[in-house]
């Protein structure tokens, strides 16, 4: 199954008094795993969002593992594991420099038009991300 | 099984481009739920800090029922439903105004000493919060 | 000139690894003191947004007295320093509990369509605005 | 005078219900332009804060030109516009990838140690950073 990378640096912005990232900016790291996923499917998420395509959260979990300091070299992987005309499914392994893993976790999607509203996922992007997800 | 609710405000930098607050910000919602768990139970979080007792996110799920907007009224009603020496879990509900669930998830956490090592709890300070979390 | 008063908490998602709030988190409490400044002035911003009436930062300034720490009971203190019918300035004052100083600033704004197309505010707008800040 | 340009693309997270950028984030952009500021001039500021020489925020401003939307490719340029034993000051230019400017701003800082009092800079990194400054 395909697994895409995305690159990015802690910021100190999202230190926390412990010294370690804050546990919620890990959902905004798989945010950009996913965006960078879509990218790499040759469909950018905001091309679909302008095309009427809007693909919302409906669930999300992350644990984690060990914690990310200020500066250090984070890499995401992300997976699409389901992938429904009515929905999808992305995992995430959150790996330092080193690949020692420092979360893991997964979201579930909604397809919706531009007023929130579920809508089935037009074929072409189905058979695209299909295509994407399963060439090694 | 005891519930304290927290109260806020929906932040502008909270929403993002699709006009609801960002999925993200809901586990920073949770951890004021706990922070204020923690205070009405006579414990504030802050001060077990101080005393060399960390409480380490493991672990965090959310499921998105329904978006919320700029300045509506948030609850936060959280729960203690897990309590071991060595961690514990909260469960949170988020409703508007009106009462309408927004979200819901969990956090599990370990003790940990102020260098992330984990540790025991205090006997007194698991008495106080079975105590409370005990009470109706 | 009338000074009204918001009351936050710190979030422990505010603090970065230096122990005290992340710099960039005083424009959020300025954006919630103007919000406040606004409601006590019977005009939401909330709604003045939904009606048309946009208010864009076209500028903001901070300076920073004294660091606040997580749990800490916070005070912005906005003021409207300039009104006129292209745009408006507020001036803040960051206070902790002790009313110690921890961070003054302003932000300079402008009035948008929903567009964001500058734009005039309605003489109604501006006369409740006026007649707001200038009471004691 | 040397610039320093570092790339990021917008986070979904960073939008606001306006659908561009939250005028906060600048200055955690200009906190990324700073930190890929100091790594080219050879000084990592990770480092620079192990070694115990904090560089604490005491003013920022930021004038904004035009929104940034979501996946927009972004060029943060810095500059190191004062020097001296107790502090330096940073200028800033945000630009999109047309090269259209979107903000620009400054931040002043004191050196400080690592309970936040200040301090002077070791002569080896003041001269470290005014060569580099001073280069093409």
């Amino acid at each position: 199954m395909r697994v895409v990378e995305a690159l990015l640096r802690v910021r100190y912005a999202e230190t926390d008094r412990m010294g370690v990232v804050y546990h919620g900016h890990y959902l905004v790291w798989f945010e950009i795993g996913r965006t960078e996923y879509c990218r790499a499917a040759g469909l950018p998420y905001r091309k679909m969002e302008e095309s009427g395509l809007w693909i919302l959260v409906t669930r999300a979990d992350c644990t984690y593992r060990r914690g990310a300091r200020y500066d250090d070299s984070i890499r995401v992987r992300s997976r699409l594991t389901e992938l429904q005309s009515r929905g999808l499914t992305f995992a995430y392994d959150v790996v330092d420099a080193e690949d020692r893993p420092l979360a893991d976790g997964s979201t579930r999607h909604v397809f919706a038009d531009s007023s929130g509203k579920p809508r089935r996922a037009p074929a072409e992007i189905l058979e695209a991300l299909e295509r994407f997800r399963m060439s090694a």
